[in-house]
């Protein structure tokens, strides 16, 4: 999946023009960054939204970046485009909050992932803790955490959250998670169990 | 997912007797080991094997860590944990193989998740590439890089990677994604769209 699908789905309709390699295992050398991102676009990932407000009003990304890298100390990181319009808050801000998202959260996911839009806009979706960041309240599944070191890497940065407060469904098997991959979302359950 | 999950999949085994919340929405303030957990158990991921050797041998480590974080330059990353039998040559090498599998993989995902056994004990399965690391032949889907920076994260390293060779399958969707969640592997298909 390339940087901009990682980080904003739609972003990869640009790439719709691009060709596939027409042999069965055609092998890039020295890759383009067309080549590199269709070798992701078979690498399928979870959705997730990070919202923060470094006192400049509250953005959302969505971000199939997430991933948890310690248990103790809990930590988890993701990364974030410089072309991404939520990039200088989300790189200002001392706390962020990550929602994992389930498929009926699929709304959140694209409304975060939608360019030239106020994500804000409808405020019945989301409030705000008592420690400040905004959320989205239809998400059960979210971790807030104190951003503890940043790595550059090409046009993004990695960054690495320690986790202060987290909200869990009573039942994960309830929970019917969002994934995306080759520019479609799927839901895991029963149906797609090996 | 946790990071003994992330890294290493039947490592979670031992956490089966952890309690999940039973509030339907349990908040969890000041994280635990296993509070932050079971918030990741939610989380979905692709499934990669990374290769490597520093001159000690090959080892393979299953990952679900690996994501694209630029496309120009052509840079991913992924975590290894400390605990990681697989650690010390994974953080000593210059390149890594990052094998994208496949449901048909699912094979090797387990292999290289499964503790104290000679993972390239069947030479049928592997094969060195022309500029020496080990690689799995069954996975049409990988990247050869360079690895290009380290981050510490906890008891993990998050590790950047510079794409320098790749190879595809002709068409990505003959690929069935292999996808680890909440203990279980998927598969992602026309039966798992939304």
């Amino acid at each position: 999946m390339s940087t901009s699908a990682a980080l904003q789905p739609q972003g990869q309709r640009i790439d719709d023009s691009i060709e596939e390699p027409q042999d069965a295992r055609h092998r890039f050398e020295g890759l383009t960054a067309s080549e590199f991102k269709t070798v992701f676009r078979n690498h399928p990932a979870g959705v997730a939204v990070i919202t923060a407000d470094a006192g400049d009003g509250p953005v959302g990304l969505t971000a199939t970046s997430v991933f948890s890298v310690s248990a103790e100390p809990p930590l988890l990181v993701f990364s974030v485009s410089s072309q991404s319009s939520s990039a200088p808050t989300i790189l200002a801000a001392d706390t962020v909050v990550v929602h994992l998202l389930g498929a009926e959260q699929l709304d959140i996911a694209t409304l975060c992932a939608t360019s030239d839009i106020d994500r804000f806009a409808d405020t019945t979706i989301w409030d705000t803790l008592p420690s400040g960041e905004p959320y989205f309240t239809a998400s059960d599944t979210w971790i807030r955490g104190r951003v503890v070191s940043r790595m550059e890497a090409g046009n993004s940065t990695v960054v690495a959250v320690h986790a202060l407060e987290a909200s869990v469904p009573d039942d994960l098997s309830d929970a019917d998670p969002l994934v995306y991959h080759n520019r479609t979302w799927h839901s895991l359950g029963e149906h797609s169990r090996i």
